[in-house]
């Protein structure tokens, strides 16, 4: 073990057999079944690794458990990313020094760059998220694509959500692929996952949210609907669909108002991740000018 | 040829050799050298070629000569969008049938879906966008990847924009692959390519806009800069920097504010598609609110 990576000790040596059975174990974890079965998922790459990192160390601190179960570096990654590997030390994680041929086998993605971290999976249960009171939270029905669901995420987060809900129709939110798309945001806002959209709905509705469906052939334009008006002002909840074919009728009849983002000029639509930057954007906006940002918790 | 295709006569067999000199002529396109040296390139996929087809026929209900040169399509595909085939006979342009194989042969993208057209070169010189006194612009500085590319371009047809730049520094607006981003966006606003930031920035000015950056260290928050301000009654140009780094510090200085979407909560940033759009969507929305759309010209 080069000394500069700081990782090595003398009884623990970086793992180099791309076949054991650790690591067969880490690069099962690319599919559901065994996230599912084992409570556990990938995370991959230098971004969402220190932002992985970050949510655990906080975690220690408040003297909850972490995410994170285990982490594994090559050593040329990890002299080149020395403030994550030091800050995983402090909150008393373990890092393992792995040959690039053992990440790669770990691995789902084609360059992890060196980083690779096994989470518990993080989703909360929709209880927990209203019992927070949120103001603004986003809901993905039947999102099928994982880089969709990710970036609505990441949008989401940039947008101060307090909570994105994954119905059962949609993609996996631990889903390699998702979990990359989000750029880290998986650990900084609750995510629910699992729950038929008519729940969801019918318990953001009783928390007090006004439930919208962003729809292409919505009745009401966007501003109208926010602007001066008593939704913009209170809790909203944003109701997205698949990529492809939007929300059905259905899903549409659960929500208290379908809702169309204008299009000004000849484009036949946007994409989900636009649209859903474009809503969640706007109600920021509008919320925020209408309802200053409530007061810190005393401490 | 079967009947159903309306494609066939008697003089013109379906292409079926992948290895002709014509069908290699076409793939040559799928290059950057070989698009510039013949001023053509590749519209691929039901989509792009329907917008394409469209923007050509109204042209040459104009009185103008339309971009499209060529139109392939499979006898499968030809049966499968009847419209957009016989949109184009009404406008003249000949449809070739093709076989799969020569369509595969001929396309850029792996499964082009049987329909493929060769276009002109669509972009326009700087002078001719600002002649029509644009009130929305958005100009691309060094982004390089064309499928960015390409969303950007989505997104300010949608957002109602005048016109798109893309500088000497960016991509080359007709790749396919961004082509295909732009959704058939390519065909419905004017794009400028080729120009230095420096010049467009001027120019623009000139043209009596307000050039507003967009960086993420921005000094200035977007709903401040646009919301009851002089600058969001008037013409606006975006300058949206590198997918990657940005803008550097020597473009930042060529605009006349440089702004930054708030995030508000805890994502490192929004990419670059998502923050275009929430730019150009807020601007539009500003806009239209302090100025009413301008009267349609009398006929």
């Amino acid at each position: 073990v080069p000394e500069s990576t700081g990782l090595g000790r003398p009884d623990r040596q970086p793992l180099t057999n791309p076949r054991a059975e650790r690591v067969k174990a880490v690069s099962r974890l690319s599919g559901r079944s065994a996230r599912e079965r084992e409570g556990r998922f990938l995370v991959e790459g230098p971004q969402p690794v220190r932002e992985a990192v970050a949510a655990h160390a906080e975690a220690v601190a408040d003297g909850r458990p972490g995410p994170l179960l285990d982490l594994y570096a090559t050593a040329e990654a990890a002299d080149r990313h020395p403030a994550v590997l030091a800050r995983a030390a402090q909150a008393g994680l373990a890092v393992r020094e792995v040959s690039a041929d053992v990440l790669a086998a770990m691995a789902d993605t084609v360059t992890p760059q060196g980083l690779l971290a096994v989470s518990r999976t993080v989703d909360v249960p929709l209880a927990e998220v209203l019992a927070g009171r949120p103001r603004l939270v986003a809901v993905l029905a039947s999102v099928r694509d994982p880089g969709n669901a990710g970036t609505v995420i990441r949008a989401a987060d940039a947008a101060g959500a307090d909570a994105v809900v994954l119905t059962d129709a949609s993609v996996d939110v631990h889903n390699p692929k998702c979990v990359r798309s989000t750029a880290g945001s998986l650990f900084h806002l609750p995510v629910v996952t699992g729950v038929p959209l008519a729940r969801v709905t019918a318990a953001l509705r009783a928390a007090g949210m006004t439930v919208l469906a962003a729809d292409g052939a919505g009745e009401h334009d966007l501003d109208d609907v926010l602007e001066g008006s008593a939704v913009g002002a209170g809790p909203v909840a944003w109701v997205f669909g698949n990529e492809a074919w939007g929300l059905s009728e259905a899903d549409r009849a659960l929500a208290d108002t379908v809702v169309r983002v204008p299009i000004h000029g000849r484009a036949e639509s946007l994409n989900l991740a636009m649209a859903a930057t474009v809503c969640l954007y706007s109600t920021a906006r509008v919320q925020r000018r209408e309802t200053p940002a409530r007061p810190a918790a005393p401490i």
